[in-house]
Protein backbone atom coordinates (compact mmCIF):
# COMPACT_ATOMS: atom_id res chain seq x y z
CA UNK A 1 0.00 0.00 0.00
CA UNK A 2 1.09 3.71 -0.39
CA UNK A 3 0.43 5.88 1.97
CA UNK A 4 0.27 9.76 1.57
CA UNK A 5 -0.15 13.32 2.58
CA UNK A 6 -1.52 15.84 0.25
CA UNK A 7 -3.15 19.41 0.71
CA UNK A 8 -6.24 20.55 -1.02
CA UNK A 9 -8.00 23.95 -0.46
CA UNK A 10 -6.07 24.67 2.76
CA UNK A 11 -6.78 21.37 4.37
CA UNK A 12 -4.25 18.25 5.05
CA UNK A 13 -5.65 15.11 4.58
CA UNK A 14 -4.03 11.51 4.68
CA UNK A 15 -5.00 9.15 1.33
CA UNK A 16 -3.80 6.00 0.15
CA UNK A 17 -2.90 5.78 -3.23
CA UNK A 18 -4.56 2.94 -5.29
CA UNK A 19 -2.88 0.89 -7.86
CA UNK A 20 -4.33 3.03 -10.75
CA UNK A 21 -3.10 6.43 -9.42
CA UNK A 22 -6.60 7.08 -7.56
CA UNK A 23 -6.32 9.03 -4.07
CA UNK A 24 -8.74 7.15 -1.74
CA UNK A 25 -9.24 8.96 1.57
CA UNK A 26 -9.25 7.09 4.92
CA UNK A 27 -13.25 6.46 4.61
CA UNK A 28 -12.63 4.62 1.28
CA UNK A 29 -14.15 6.98 -0.71
CA UNK A 30 -11.78 8.72 -3.75
CA UNK A 31 -10.76 12.08 -3.23
CA UNK A 32 -12.60 14.24 -6.10
CA UNK A 33 -10.49 17.51 -5.93
CA UNK A 34 -8.70 18.07 -9.04
CA UNK A 35 -5.55 20.09 -7.89
CA UNK A 36 -3.48 19.19 -4.87
CA UNK A 37 -0.31 19.74 -3.22
CA UNK A 38 1.97 16.67 -2.38
CA UNK A 39 3.24 16.95 1.43
CA UNK A 40 6.20 15.79 3.08
CA UNK A 41 5.54 13.30 5.86
CA UNK A 42 4.17 15.36 9.27
CA UNK A 43 6.52 16.17 11.32
CA UNK A 44 9.43 13.94 9.80
CA UNK A 45 12.55 14.27 11.16
CA UNK A 46 15.05 13.21 8.53
CA UNK A 47 18.40 11.33 9.55
CA UNK A 48 20.78 11.91 6.57
CA UNK A 49 24.43 9.57 5.78
CA UNK A 50 27.46 11.11 4.29
CA UNK A 51 29.32 8.94 2.26
CA UNK A 52 27.07 5.68 2.68
CA UNK A 53 28.14 4.28 -1.06
CA UNK A 54 31.38 2.98 -2.00
CA UNK A 55 31.19 4.90 -5.23
CA UNK A 56 30.43 8.52 -4.03
CA UNK A 57 33.12 8.29 -1.75
CA UNK A 58 35.47 7.85 -3.97
CA UNK A 59 33.78 10.41 -6.51
CA UNK A 60 35.05 12.68 -3.57
CA UNK A 61 38.36 11.09 -3.02
CA UNK A 62 38.13 9.66 0.06
CA UNK A 63 40.80 7.20 0.10
CA UNK A 64 39.58 4.98 2.84
CA UNK A 65 35.27 4.29 3.52
CA UNK A 66 33.75 5.42 6.71
CA UNK A 67 34.45 2.92 10.13
CA UNK A 68 31.01 4.03 11.12
CA UNK A 69 27.93 5.97 9.99
CA UNK A 70 28.45 9.46 9.89
CA UNK A 71 24.81 11.04 10.28
CA UNK A 72 23.03 14.33 10.27
CA UNK A 73 20.01 15.42 10.71
CA UNK A 74 18.39 17.54 7.64
CA UNK A 75 16.54 20.73 8.39
CA UNK A 76 13.16 20.37 9.57
CA UNK A 77 12.37 23.73 7.67
CA UNK A 78 14.08 22.47 4.99
CA UNK A 79 11.40 19.62 4.56
CA UNK A 80 8.82 19.74 1.40
CA UNK A 81 7.06 17.36 -0.83
CA UNK A 82 6.66 16.28 -4.14
CA UNK A 83 6.48 18.52 -6.88
CA UNK A 84 7.33 21.64 -4.68
CA UNK A 85 10.10 23.90 -5.98
CA UNK A 86 13.41 24.25 -5.13
CA UNK A 87 15.41 27.46 -4.58
CA UNK A 88 18.88 27.63 -5.23
CA UNK A 89 20.45 30.66 -3.36
CA UNK A 90 21.59 33.68 -5.43
CA UNK A 91 25.55 33.65 -5.65
CA UNK A 92 26.37 30.21 -4.53
CA UNK A 93 29.09 28.14 -7.17
CA UNK A 94 27.95 24.59 -6.77
CA UNK A 95 24.30 23.15 -5.77
CA UNK A 96 23.63 19.80 -5.92
CA UNK A 97 20.82 17.07 -5.83
CA UNK A 98 21.39 13.48 -3.54
CA UNK A 99 18.81 10.84 -4.63
CA UNK A 100 17.99 8.52 -1.85
CA UNK A 101 16.22 5.84 -0.05
CA UNK A 102 14.11 6.90 2.86
CA UNK A 103 13.85 3.96 5.65
CA UNK A 104 10.38 5.24 7.58
CA UNK A 105 10.36 4.22 10.91
CA UNK A 106 7.05 3.09 12.24
CA UNK A 107 7.48 1.34 15.83
CA UNK A 108 10.32 3.10 17.98
CA UNK A 109 13.67 1.81 17.82
CA UNK A 110 15.93 1.87 20.99
CA UNK A 111 19.31 -0.50 21.62
CA UNK A 112 17.50 -2.67 18.66
CA UNK A 113 20.09 -5.63 17.14
CA UNK A 114 20.37 -6.02 13.78
CA UNK A 115 18.25 -9.49 13.68
CA UNK A 116 15.26 -7.52 14.96
CA UNK A 117 15.88 -3.89 12.70
CA UNK A 118 13.47 -4.42 9.55
CA UNK A 119 10.78 -5.33 12.42
CA UNK A 120 10.70 -1.22 13.29
CA UNK A 121 10.69 -0.48 9.76
CA UNK A 122 6.78 1.10 8.24
CA UNK A 123 7.86 1.73 4.77
CA UNK A 124 10.14 3.44 2.37
CA UNK A 125 9.88 6.92 0.44
CA UNK A 126 12.32 8.65 -1.86
CA UNK A 127 14.66 11.69 -0.04
CA UNK A 128 16.29 14.15 -2.20
CA UNK A 129 19.30 15.78 0.06
CA UNK A 130 19.98 18.91 -1.60
CA UNK A 131 23.08 20.63 -1.20
CA UNK A 132 25.40 23.74 -1.39
CA UNK A 133 28.92 22.36 -1.89
CA UNK A 134 30.24 25.91 -1.21
CA UNK A 135 29.45 25.62 2.33
CA UNK A 136 29.93 21.89 3.18
CA UNK A 137 33.76 22.56 4.06
CA UNK A 138 34.15 19.05 6.32
CA UNK A 139 32.10 16.02 4.42
CA UNK A 140 32.14 14.24 8.07
CA UNK A 141 29.97 16.53 9.53
CA UNK A 142 27.45 18.61 6.98
CA UNK A 143 26.67 22.14 8.40
CA UNK A 144 23.22 23.14 8.32
CA UNK A 145 23.64 25.94 5.51
CA UNK A 146 24.69 23.42 3.33
CA UNK A 147 22.06 20.91 3.32
CA UNK A 148 19.47 23.28 5.40
CA UNK A 149 18.20 25.75 2.96
CA UNK A 150 14.85 26.31 2.66
CA UNK A 151 13.17 23.62 0.13
CA UNK A 152 16.34 21.53 0.44
CA UNK A 153 14.72 18.58 1.59
CA UNK A 154 12.14 17.30 -0.62
CA UNK A 155 10.55 13.77 0.43
CA UNK A 156 7.73 11.43 -1.37
CA UNK A 157 5.60 11.60 -3.15
CA UNK A 158 4.38 8.81 -0.80
CA UNK A 159 5.33 5.88 1.48
CA UNK A 160 5.43 2.12 0.28
CA UNK A 161 4.78 -0.29 2.88
CA UNK A 162 7.71 -2.47 3.92
CA UNK A 163 5.80 -5.04 2.98
CA UNK A 164 5.49 -4.30 -0.41
CA UNK A 165 9.48 -4.28 -1.04
CA UNK A 166 10.69 -7.68 -1.11
CA UNK A 167 14.17 -6.75 -0.61
CA UNK A 168 15.14 -2.44 0.28
CA UNK A 169 18.60 -3.94 -1.07
CA UNK A 170 18.02 -4.39 -4.45
CA UNK A 171 16.29 -1.26 -5.51
CA UNK A 172 17.95 0.79 -8.36
CA UNK A 173 17.96 4.86 -7.57
CA UNK A 174 18.29 6.87 -10.62
CA UNK A 175 18.54 10.61 -10.48
CA UNK A 176 17.82 12.60 -14.19
CA UNK A 177 18.35 16.06 -14.91
CA UNK A 178 16.10 17.45 -17.17
CA UNK A 179 15.75 13.85 -18.21
CA UNK A 180 19.13 13.14 -18.50
CA UNK A 181 20.72 10.20 -16.28
CA UNK A 182 23.09 11.54 -13.82
CA UNK A 183 22.97 8.83 -11.05
CA UNK A 184 22.62 5.47 -11.54
CA UNK A 185 22.73 3.42 -8.31
CA UNK A 186 21.71 0.44 -6.27
CA UNK A 187 20.57 0.23 -2.38
CA UNK A 188 22.80 -3.47 -2.62
CA UNK A 189 25.80 -0.98 -2.97
CA UNK A 190 24.63 0.77 0.67
CA UNK A 191 28.34 0.55 2.57
CA UNK A 192 25.99 0.51 6.13
CA UNK A 193 22.79 -1.01 4.96
CA UNK A 194 18.92 -0.49 7.02
CA UNK A 195 19.82 -2.83 9.98
CA UNK A 196 23.48 -1.63 10.52
CA UNK A 197 22.01 1.78 10.44
CA UNK A 198 19.36 1.17 12.38
CA UNK A 199 21.25 -1.04 14.80
CA UNK A 200 23.81 2.05 14.62
CA UNK A 201 21.47 4.89 15.31
CA UNK A 202 18.87 3.04 18.31
CA UNK A 203 22.16 2.33 20.56
CA UNK A 204 22.15 5.82 21.39
CA UNK A 205 18.79 7.39 20.42
CA UNK A 206 15.31 6.52 20.15
CA UNK A 207 14.40 6.39 16.09
CA UNK A 208 10.82 7.49 16.71
CA UNK A 209 7.49 6.22 14.29
CA UNK A 210 8.04 8.29 11.58
CA UNK A 211 11.97 9.08 11.84
CA UNK A 212 13.29 9.01 8.35
CA UNK A 213 16.57 7.56 7.86
CA UNK A 214 17.68 8.94 4.31
CA UNK A 215 20.93 6.19 3.49
CA UNK A 216 23.07 7.88 1.40
CA UNK A 217 23.60 8.85 -1.82
CA UNK A 218 25.15 6.75 -5.26
CA UNK A 219 28.14 8.65 -7.59
CA UNK A 220 26.83 11.06 -9.74
CA UNK A 221 26.84 14.38 -8.55
CA UNK A 222 26.35 18.01 -11.04
CA UNK A 223 25.39 21.31 -10.57
CA UNK A 224 21.82 22.22 -10.93
CA UNK A 225 20.64 25.89 -12.13
CA UNK A 226 17.16 27.10 -12.15
CA UNK A 227 14.93 25.80 -14.54
CA UNK A 228 16.13 22.91 -13.85
CA UNK A 229 13.60 19.55 -13.12
CA UNK A 230 15.23 16.50 -11.05
CA UNK A 231 13.37 13.62 -10.96
CA UNK A 232 14.93 10.58 -8.31
CA UNK A 233 13.28 7.55 -9.67
CA UNK A 234 13.28 4.38 -7.10
CA UNK A 235 12.45 0.77 -8.69
CA UNK A 236 8.71 -0.24 -6.73
CA UNK A 237 8.78 3.22 -4.94
CA UNK A 238 8.19 5.61 -7.56
CA UNK A 239 9.62 8.82 -8.60
CA UNK A 240 10.23 12.30 -6.51
CA UNK A 241 10.45 15.65 -8.87
CA UNK A 242 11.29 18.74 -8.21
CA UNK A 243 12.01 21.93 -10.05
CA UNK A 244 15.08 24.37 -9.54
CA UNK A 245 13.79 28.17 -9.31
CA UNK A 246 15.45 31.46 -8.06
CA UNK A 247 15.61 32.01 -4.45
CA UNK B 1 2.73 34.72 31.26
CA UNK B 2 4.53 32.00 31.90
CA UNK B 3 2.73 28.70 29.30
CA UNK B 4 3.30 25.12 29.83
CA UNK B 5 2.79 21.69 28.74
CA UNK B 6 2.00 18.93 30.89
CA UNK B 7 1.18 15.77 31.46
CA UNK B 8 -1.09 14.36 34.06
CA UNK B 9 -2.72 11.04 33.57
CA UNK B 10 -1.94 9.96 30.51
CA UNK B 11 -2.78 13.11 28.96
CA UNK B 12 -0.99 16.30 28.00
CA UNK B 13 -2.57 20.11 28.66
CA UNK B 14 -1.85 23.20 27.76
CA UNK B 15 -1.60 25.50 31.01
CA UNK B 16 -0.58 29.20 32.09
CA UNK B 17 1.19 29.15 35.38
CA UNK B 18 0.06 31.62 38.01
CA UNK B 19 2.29 34.21 40.11
CA UNK B 20 1.88 31.70 42.93
CA UNK B 21 2.77 28.63 40.98
CA UNK B 22 -0.86 27.80 40.56
CA UNK B 23 -1.59 25.88 37.11
CA UNK B 24 -4.42 27.19 35.32
CA UNK B 25 -6.14 25.22 32.52
CA UNK B 26 -7.25 26.84 28.75
CA UNK B 27 -10.91 27.68 30.21
CA UNK B 28 -8.92 29.17 33.12
CA UNK B 29 -9.65 26.97 35.76
CA UNK B 30 -7.24 25.94 38.38
CA UNK B 31 -5.62 22.14 37.57
CA UNK B 32 -6.81 19.99 40.20
CA UNK B 33 -4.40 16.54 39.79
CA UNK B 34 -1.71 16.62 42.29
CA UNK B 35 0.58 14.86 39.93
CA UNK B 36 1.83 15.18 36.87
CA UNK B 37 4.97 15.44 34.32
CA UNK B 38 6.62 18.58 32.48
CA UNK B 39 6.81 18.05 29.41
CA UNK B 40 8.76 20.14 26.80
CA UNK B 41 6.99 22.70 23.95
CA UNK B 42 5.45 19.92 21.49
CA UNK B 43 7.57 19.67 18.15
CA UNK B 44 10.25 21.95 19.13
CA UNK B 45 12.91 22.07 16.80
CA UNK B 46 16.05 23.26 18.78
CA UNK B 47 18.67 25.15 17.20
CA UNK B 48 22.21 25.03 19.24
CA UNK B 49 25.13 27.11 18.92
CA UNK B 50 28.37 26.54 19.58
CA UNK B 51 31.36 28.85 21.32
CA UNK B 52 28.61 31.86 21.99
CA UNK B 53 30.06 32.91 25.16
CA UNK B 54 34.35 34.01 24.47
CA UNK B 55 34.49 33.16 27.98
CA UNK B 56 33.76 29.33 27.02
CA UNK B 57 35.39 29.88 23.85
CA UNK B 58 38.87 30.42 25.99
CA UNK B 59 38.12 27.79 28.27
CA UNK B 60 38.11 25.47 25.30
CA UNK B 61 41.56 26.99 24.21
CA UNK B 62 40.06 28.73 21.25
CA UNK B 63 42.41 31.34 20.31
CA UNK B 64 39.95 33.20 17.83
CA UNK B 65 36.39 33.98 18.25
CA UNK B 66 33.88 32.22 15.52
CA UNK B 67 33.46 34.94 12.60
CA UNK B 68 29.67 33.65 12.12
CA UNK B 69 27.25 31.59 14.31
CA UNK B 70 28.23 28.13 14.56
CA UNK B 71 24.74 26.11 14.18
CA UNK B 72 23.48 22.39 15.34
CA UNK B 73 20.40 20.56 15.12
CA UNK B 74 19.73 19.21 18.65
CA UNK B 75 18.65 15.53 18.12
CA UNK B 76 15.03 15.93 17.96
CA UNK B 77 14.49 12.59 19.94
CA UNK B 78 17.10 13.98 22.71
CA UNK B 79 13.90 16.34 23.96
CA UNK B 80 12.82 15.89 27.41
CA UNK B 81 11.05 18.44 30.28
CA UNK B 82 11.95 19.40 33.34
CA UNK B 83 12.75 17.32 36.43
CA UNK B 84 12.80 14.32 33.62
CA UNK B 85 15.77 11.74 34.38
CA UNK B 86 18.89 12.61 32.18
CA UNK B 87 20.81 9.28 31.38
CA UNK B 88 24.70 8.78 31.35
CA UNK B 89 25.80 6.49 28.91
CA UNK B 90 27.80 3.64 30.33
CA UNK B 91 31.64 3.77 29.10
CA UNK B 92 31.97 7.37 28.62
CA UNK B 93 34.96 9.39 30.04
CA UNK B 94 32.88 13.28 30.70
CA UNK B 95 30.09 13.92 30.47
CA UNK B 96 28.68 17.89 31.26
CA UNK B 97 25.61 20.05 30.94
CA UNK B 98 25.34 23.24 29.28
CA UNK B 99 23.31 26.27 30.85
CA UNK B 100 21.19 27.96 28.02
CA UNK B 101 18.75 30.89 27.80
CA UNK B 102 16.27 29.55 24.70
CA UNK B 103 14.76 31.66 22.63
CA UNK B 104 10.92 31.07 21.08
CA UNK B 105 10.44 31.73 17.64
CA UNK B 106 6.83 33.11 17.24
CA UNK B 107 6.15 34.36 14.34
CA UNK B 108 7.68 32.40 11.58
CA UNK B 109 11.04 34.82 10.38
CA UNK B 110 13.05 34.31 6.65
CA UNK B 111 15.30 37.55 5.64
CA UNK B 112 14.44 39.14 8.97
CA UNK B 113 16.64 42.12 9.60
CA UNK B 114 18.08 42.77 13.30
CA UNK B 115 15.85 46.26 14.00
CA UNK B 116 12.60 43.72 13.44
CA UNK B 117 14.00 40.31 14.75
CA UNK B 118 12.75 40.81 18.31
CA UNK B 119 9.17 41.20 16.90
CA UNK B 120 9.42 37.26 16.42
CA UNK B 121 10.15 36.05 19.41
CA UNK B 122 7.52 34.80 21.27
CA UNK B 123 9.10 34.15 24.82
CA UNK B 124 11.83 32.56 26.40
CA UNK B 125 12.61 29.24 28.13
CA UNK B 126 15.70 27.51 29.43
CA UNK B 127 17.77 24.52 27.78
CA UNK B 128 20.12 22.34 29.04
CA UNK B 129 22.70 21.28 26.49
CA UNK B 130 23.76 17.81 27.20
CA UNK B 131 26.80 16.52 25.96
CA UNK B 132 29.66 13.62 25.90
CA UNK B 133 32.42 15.00 24.84
CA UNK B 134 34.19 11.74 24.10
CA UNK B 135 32.44 11.97 20.85
CA UNK B 136 32.45 15.76 20.18
CA UNK B 137 35.68 15.39 17.63
CA UNK B 138 35.60 19.07 15.82
CA UNK B 139 33.86 21.84 18.60
CA UNK B 140 32.70 23.72 14.91
CA UNK B 141 30.28 20.97 14.22
CA UNK B 142 29.11 18.82 17.45
CA UNK B 143 28.06 15.06 16.09
CA UNK B 144 24.50 14.18 16.58
CA UNK B 145 26.71 11.29 18.96
CA UNK B 146 27.62 13.49 21.45
CA UNK B 147 25.12 16.25 22.17
CA UNK B 148 21.98 13.57 20.34
CA UNK B 149 21.44 10.80 23.30
CA UNK B 150 18.33 10.40 24.30
CA UNK B 151 17.54 12.85 27.28
CA UNK B 152 20.09 14.72 26.51
CA UNK B 153 17.62 18.42 25.47
CA UNK B 154 16.10 19.26 28.80
CA UNK B 155 14.13 22.21 27.81
CA UNK B 156 11.53 24.29 30.39
CA UNK B 157 9.50 24.37 32.62
CA UNK B 158 7.75 27.18 31.04
CA UNK B 159 8.14 29.86 28.76
CA UNK B 160 7.91 32.96 29.60
CA UNK B 161 6.36 35.97 27.35
CA UNK B 162 8.96 38.45 25.69
CA UNK B 163 6.00 41.08 27.01
CA UNK B 164 7.70 40.06 30.53
CA UNK B 165 11.41 40.20 30.13
CA UNK B 166 12.42 43.57 29.51
CA UNK B 167 15.96 42.98 28.06
CA UNK B 168 16.81 39.91 27.49
CA UNK B 169 20.52 40.67 27.03
CA UNK B 170 20.91 41.39 31.10
CA UNK B 171 20.07 37.94 32.22
CA UNK B 172 22.15 36.10 34.66
CA UNK B 173 22.38 31.69 33.93
CA UNK B 174 23.24 29.78 36.72
CA UNK B 175 23.88 26.54 36.45
CA UNK B 176 24.79 24.36 39.70
CA UNK B 177 25.09 20.83 40.20
CA UNK B 178 24.44 19.57 43.45
CA UNK B 179 23.66 23.01 44.50
CA UNK B 180 27.58 24.42 43.93
CA UNK B 181 27.74 26.94 41.02
CA UNK B 182 29.37 25.47 38.39
CA UNK B 183 28.50 28.05 35.82
CA UNK B 184 27.80 31.83 36.28
CA UNK B 185 27.61 33.99 33.11
CA UNK B 186 25.14 36.72 31.98
CA UNK B 187 23.07 36.95 28.10
CA UNK B 188 25.30 40.38 27.96
CA UNK B 189 27.79 38.37 26.90
CA UNK B 190 26.39 36.35 24.03
CA UNK B 191 29.00 37.20 21.03
CA UNK B 192 25.92 37.09 18.39
CA UNK B 193 23.26 38.32 20.31
CA UNK B 194 19.58 37.63 19.61
CA UNK B 195 18.82 39.93 16.58
CA UNK B 196 22.23 38.75 15.07
CA UNK B 197 21.25 35.23 15.73
CA UNK B 198 17.59 35.93 14.16
CA UNK B 199 19.09 37.55 11.27
CA UNK B 200 21.43 34.92 10.26
CA UNK B 201 19.17 32.18 10.45
CA UNK B 202 16.48 33.52 8.46
CA UNK B 203 18.84 34.54 5.51
CA UNK B 204 18.86 30.93 4.58
CA UNK B 205 15.92 29.23 6.66
CA UNK B 206 13.04 29.65 8.30
CA UNK B 207 12.76 29.65 11.60
CA UNK B 208 8.91 28.36 12.37
CA UNK B 209 6.59 29.35 14.87
CA UNK B 210 8.51 26.89 17.88
CA UNK B 211 11.72 26.69 17.12
CA UNK B 212 13.90 27.54 19.65
CA UNK B 213 17.80 29.06 19.71
CA UNK B 214 19.59 28.12 22.46
CA UNK B 215 21.78 30.94 22.29
CA UNK B 216 25.05 28.97 23.76
CA UNK B 217 26.58 28.50 26.55
CA UNK B 218 28.78 30.31 29.20
CA UNK B 219 32.37 28.75 30.90
CA UNK B 220 32.22 26.58 33.51
CA UNK B 221 31.53 22.73 32.36
CA UNK B 222 32.53 19.62 34.46
CA UNK B 223 31.46 16.12 34.54
CA UNK B 224 28.02 15.13 36.44
CA UNK B 225 27.93 11.53 37.10
CA UNK B 226 24.58 9.52 38.25
CA UNK B 227 23.05 10.71 40.98
CA UNK B 228 24.15 14.17 40.52
CA UNK B 229 21.17 17.16 40.09
CA UNK B 230 21.62 19.59 37.70
CA UNK B 231 20.22 22.87 37.89
CA UNK B 232 19.91 26.11 34.97
CA UNK B 233 18.79 28.91 36.68
CA UNK B 234 17.64 32.14 34.75
CA UNK B 235 16.55 35.93 35.76
CA UNK B 236 13.14 36.07 35.61
CA UNK B 237 12.85 32.95 33.45
CA UNK B 238 13.10 29.79 36.24
CA UNK B 239 14.75 27.05 36.75
CA UNK B 240 14.92 24.07 35.20
CA UNK B 241 16.45 20.69 37.29
CA UNK B 242 17.32 17.64 35.83
CA UNK B 243 18.83 14.64 37.50
CA UNK B 244 20.97 12.09 36.30
CA UNK B 245 21.02 8.69 35.89
CA UNK B 246 22.62 5.45 34.46
CA UNK B 247 21.70 4.50 31.31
Amino acid sequence: MKTARIEANGQAQDVTVAANGKLLLPNGKAFEGQEWNWLPPPHAVIYGLALNFADHARELNFAELPEEPIPFIKNPSSVVGHLAPVARPAGVRYMHYEGELGVVIGKAARNVKRDKAMEHVRGYTICNDFTVRDFVGNFYRPPIKAKGFDTFGPVGPWIVDAADIPDPHQLSIQTRVNGELRQDGNTRDLIFDIPALIEWFSQFMTLAPGAIISTGTPRGLSDVQPGDTVEVRIDGIGSLVNTVVSA
